[in-house]
């Protein structure tokens, strides 16, 4: 411990637990926090714990909602289109998208992916929440918006997979070269989905 | 504000005022914190108030000591050298400096460097505190250990001017390449600095 006194190295330890803090980094935040002033502090691990209250997952989409609401505020807004669903992995995933402006559907937050290695298997995140929600009828299309790597994909493929037979229409999102990138720059199995997935001119 | 109930944008805008957190990573974090167990939320946040609550500076050398401590564990330690006193910007300098284990001497903590651009002077970091302690008498030598920047370099020369009349012996740590690095990737002020301080061998 050295000369680091014990309700430090506490906050240390709380820090270096936060995904992407590696020691050196939690040291750096726990001084920060010592030489911010009491009131800073207190408003902090209030909103810690405030936000921790609050927030729970919207039982429809899997989305974060204020703990007193039946559903979060993209379900219950009547201007979306109910029977178009984004399915993606992460509560992030949402916010990205819905920062574009320019989608108007609605999500399907799976809480993960399918991963064999790390235990995740297709009970693990939200699927059968999803086919529930098809089974009510009245939607019309699902896009797979997992992210391209190898969870993603096989999560998307299966899926597509398991809801085929409930006979709604399923795309997945484009996979090319990301628009202001250089070509040279562009990896080999970038180029050849861009290059599979061309379109008419 | 978009999808994001506002008990997590709170969250989040504590977050991104931590150094080096940007909103992206503010939000991840947030994200994080809201999938942590209630239990996990409240000792983060307990431990916070505590480290704020229980941490103050050691009124002799501004290091980190417990509230009810009457000096930091360094001061106390009847082992130390407290004729030698080695003097840094910051705690974070003192925790390097002791993970070497090879430092018996005291410390000087300045809480910050002179830096006339962001309005910090000579009287805004402990630089009164270190004459007060010289001026106490039974201190042999001090080691000038501020970082070896612009800020770090000119303070280390303002304080040897300040304390010269007093007597002691003042010293800088050396510069000059790193154990391990490559006299190739060395850049070329380290490189005069090294030859400069060349020693007989």
């Amino acid at each position: 411990m050295g000369p680091i006194i014990e309700p430090v190295m506490r906050l240390i330890n709380q820090f270096s637990r936060l995904p992407g803090v590696g020691p050196k980094t939690a040291q750096r935040l726990a001084l920060f926090v010592i030489g911010m002033s009491e009131d800073e502090v207190k408003s902090f691990a209030e909103d810690l714990v405030g936000a921790k209250e609050k927030a729970v997952f919207c039982p429809v989409c899997g989305n974060l909602m204020n703990r007193d609401d039946s559903c979060c505020s993209i379900c219950a807004d009547p201007s979306r289109d109910a029977s178009l669903i984004c399915v993606v992995s992460d509560i992030k995933d949402v916010l990205a998208i819905e920062k574009t402006r320019e989608y108007k559907g609605v999500y399907h937050v799976l809480h993960g992916v399918i991963s064999p290695m790390d235990g995740v298997g297709p009970d693990d995140i939200r699927i059968a929440a999803l086919i529930d929600r098809l089974a009510k009828g009245n939607v019309s299309e699902v896009i797979l918006a997992t992210n391209p790597d190898v969870q993603g994909t096989a999560t998307a493929a299966y899926i597509a997979k398991t809801i085929r037979p409930l006979g709604v229409k399923i795309t997945r999102i484009a996979h090319g070269v990301p628009i202001g990138a250089d070509l040279e720059y562009t990896d080999e199995v970038t180029l050849v989905r861009a290059l599979e997935g061309r379109t008419e001119y």
